[in-house]
């Protein structure tokens, strides 16, 4: 029998889900709590994300399975046992995200950011034109479920997309051009709109450079849902100041949370959100979470291979 | 010959257009500058929005094509001689106020208003759960270019669309349910969003009462980009405060600029822009007005009747 430590905060519906997916196991449930380091050490399987000190003695651990589709935290060296599983729940918040980055480039194209500055300031003030996703050529960085769905709702209003991913393969529906991230440099001048949903990783890591937003057009909107590493915050604040491009909008910094004497909170052409287009802001998102891990109980109980594991080196899935 | 008289500010190209559809005639362009009296009572034709004033004395005068969607100015009662021919400019601003009227909504349902406000204060606050409009019954109230164009752009998100209009017919594509005018007090309750994209006329002045909005759900967004006067400004507020709706997007008020101590620039849940959904703010829509001007100018002087006709009853085209 193994102990399964599940950290979500389940409601017996949730429960009876996952317990029927892996009969006879012993379960622990933590109701959305932080488990103690007693609790992570004695479990053989982890549903939910866990504080990540007390992992690497936990020498009973077989398989992480992460609530999370970002894995950054737990892909350090040093952090799990070398052989363990480690799956995330990458599909599980693609509506959530790809609504909150599309929601976020609308306001930012409309300029209804600066109509609510001006709001607040009971200022009836008129900022000129406006730009529509119908005219728009949008690059979409990262093209897993996020970034896809995302690339459906832009075209759905018009947009030419243009998406890229780490490897090639056939150009899915609601995507016009199909490249590997290699051809990324140069597709930028291109676009009018740059949704980047890449993950964070040592591969990742700032590769924003300022060369990267020199070669975007002036009048781009830079999003960023990913990963906020992915971005050095002082190269995006020197883009936005200096003309680099017409406005960005950010779910991710980094740190987070952004200290509050972050420059980048002060800037009329930037909106910052605080790291919530996914968690379980949509309630589906945490439906979804529940169904992958009581799908990936059931195959590992069956002795397969469960779905959704994280590739060490990049932090994507398999 | 007829005296043409252009206030738009057009573009050589654009004179080129409606010279060629109206060839022989005498044009006088003011280039986007406000006509004299002089100019007006000169007229045989007006291309553009004029001021109201100096109308009734425009004893030449036999149609004013507006730049507008919206007639009200011009149909109430003794600005406008009789019999005079008044067209609009109804749909050319489709694209530009439908996508606006999208964007306040998408930024309402994911809170990107409250996210905005705690940005200015440098806040990393989380507003929690947010909704979608994949899950959503959105009733659109008009359904003309733009309430048809507001209807199909949330129906791509997944969206359940309700529409509402003056006369019974044959229910678009985008549109779910089509119901007249008389059934909107009782679709009330099930729309979590509701869209107002309606003229201004004696008719619908203030027909969004207290009675409608205790109607809607507590969790509804309402979105007014059609005339201010269509909600009573004290009423709206009373709604928003008062708990009856979650939120509202206007671009329209009442009275227009909204002074700067109407209490309703205060709210949290109210999201306010000056009146800048249509104007040219999309290039698209100038070039659109100087088409529908060029096609009405080749029908009347071809002995036809022109299009777009507003019913000085009540604001609509006939």
């Amino acid at each position: 029998m193994e102990n399964i430590l599940v950290v979500l905060p389940v409601e017996q519906r949730h429960r009876d889900k996952l317990e029927a997916a892996a009969p006879g196991q012993r379960f622990v449930y933590t109701c959305g709590a932080e488990p103690t380091r007693e609790q992570i050490l004695a479990a053989d399987i982890i549903i939910g994300n866990v504080p990540a000190g007390p992992l690497a003695a936990a020498d009973r651990l077989k398989w992480l399975q992460l609530n999370s589709a970002g894995a950054d935290a737990y892909i350090k060296p040093g952090v799990l046992r070398p052989g363990l599983i480690l799956t995330n729940a990458s599909g599980a918040y693609g509506k959530a995200v790809s609504e909150h980055a599309f929601a976020m480039t609308l306001m930012l194209t409309k300029k209804l950011h600066l109509y609510r500055d001006a709001q607040r300031q009971s200022r009836w003030t008129d900022y000129g034109t406006v730009s529509s996703l119908s005219d728009a050529i949008v690059l979409v960085v990262g093209l897993g479920d996020i970034g896809l769905r995302y690339a459906r709702l832009t075209k759905a209003m018009g947009a030419y997309v243009i998406g890229v991913k780490r490897r090639a393969g056939a150009c899915p529906e609601g995507v016009d051009e199909l490249y590997t991230t290699d051809a990324l440099f140069d597709l930028l001048p291109r676009a009018d709109v740059i949704m980047s949903i890449l993950p964070g990783s040592a591969g990742t890591y700032h590769m924003y450079t300022a060369a990267y937003f020199d070669r975007m057009k002036e009048s781009a909107v830079f999003i960023n849902c990913g990963r906020g590493g992915v971005v050095d915050g002082a190269v995006l604040y020197e883009a936005l100041t200096r003309g680099k491009i017409a406005a960005a909008g950010i779910d991710v910094t980094e740190p987070e949370p952004l200290p509050a004497d972050s420059p980048l909170w002060q800037l009329d052409n930037l909106l910052i959100t605080p790291h919530v287009s996914g968690f379980y802001h949509l309630p589906e998102t945490f439906e979804r979470i529940v169904d992958i891990a009581a799908e990936n109980l059931a195959i590992y109980f069956a002795g397969g291979t469960v779905k959704n594991i994280v590739d060490f080196e990049t932090g994507y899935r398999h």
